[in-house]
């Protein structure tokens, strides 16, 4: 059960707070396509990511989908519970976008912990806040997107110069040569490794769908 | 000093708690136009609206502005205090849209707070939400937006129908007018009183800047 050293405030609860979350619990297998949470009439409660990927995303009215971001092992889903959360009034949906294994936290276990501990109720706050800066990115990106197609030309430049698909690039390097910061590129590249463009290792990574990368780079994309 | 009442947690903090936020915190004037609070370098503090108006902004790389969200009085204004929520990763701007009186508290004494309550956390926590579903509602507009525009629309059209800017119409009848729900309609007029479109008083609206409406509901907005 040491998986639940993931979460920060699992110190900081008392032996009988742990006891609880623990009887309330349970692991459970997702696998890829399920959808395990529909909008805020559905309040299923939090997923700690043991394995596997979540995505969250929204539905517009017509149907279009649009992936606010995702979740890896150790990642905290926490809009599932979006009903024990005061003031958010949007829907979201969470599916496995891989075979998914996750802990199920109940929402009303959760909600009683929040308003006992302050340690609980901070952490909630930085996952919204986390959440939310995601949210930001992408609308940043949706209104004034241009690192996203200079990066994706960077790339495929970088590729026609050397042999195969992988570079021998570190982040650094790259934020250098767009004239950016290591965290911002760094932020695209998981992005772009989100949606299978590109696979990334320790100091190289591997140009996985050249196609849209040519897309984007001609800046066509939505 | 009964302006403190207008925050929830007041009434759960100790005499203690109670006179170090009174202690530290001060009441300002801010003239139409100052800008209180410049992306997160700048850790000023929060602002309690007491009257006037506030605008929550970013601005793009290119200098491009997009509203997020505006605060009135008895709203609590977080996010020029960013530094102390972890997880908040964007920068914002605040500036006074009109002349304006407001309490501030500075971020360190919160931070405290925040530690120590959790009425004080969990209250943090659904102003994050709150702000971060104002964000969800207009990334929508901004992908999606179709509502403003038919609203836009049938408010022209309705005042064509009457005698001057006044229109005597529920929400809830607008509502029904676009099939939409109540709620969303709701919404959607006080954005466009917040604008300067309309101006917005019990079971009738005025047309404000006709102009700009129809220009909404052309479509040819952003």
């Amino acid at each position: 059960m040491d998986f639940w050293s993931y979460i920060p405030f699992w110190d900081k609860l008392s032996e009988e707070q742990k006891a609880r979350l623990l009887t309330a619990s349970g692991e459970g297998s997702h696998p890829k396509g399920e959808i395990l949470h529909r909008g805020s009439l559905d309040c299923v409660g939090l997923f700690l990511v043991l394995e596997g990927q979540l995505r969250v995303y929204t539905v517009s009215e017509e149907g279009k989908e649009l992936t606010l971001y995702r979740l890896f092992p150790r990642d905290l889903c926490l809009l599932s519970a979006s009903c024990i959360l005061r003031g958010i009034e949007f829907d979201v949906m969470v599916s496995a976008e891989e075979d998914t294994r996750a802990i199920h936290i109940p929402p009303d276990v959760y909600q009683g912990l929040m308003e006992e501990s302050v340690a609980v109720s901070n952490y909630t706050n930085e996952l919204v806040s986390t959440n939310f800066s995601d949210v930001m990115w992408l609308m940043d990106q949706i209104l004034n997107k241009k690192l996203d197609a200079r990066l994706a030309a960077f790339l495929l430049e970088e590729r026609s110069l050397t042999e195969g698909e992988s570079l021998n690039l570190t982040h650094e390097q790259i934020a250098g040569h767009l004239g950016s910061a290591r965290e911002v590129v760094t932020r695209m590249l998981r992005h772009f490794q989100g949606e299978g463009y590109v696979s990334l290792s320790r100091g190289s990574l591997r140009l996985t769908d050249v196609k849209a990368l040519e897309k984007l780079a001609r800046g066509s994309e939505r």
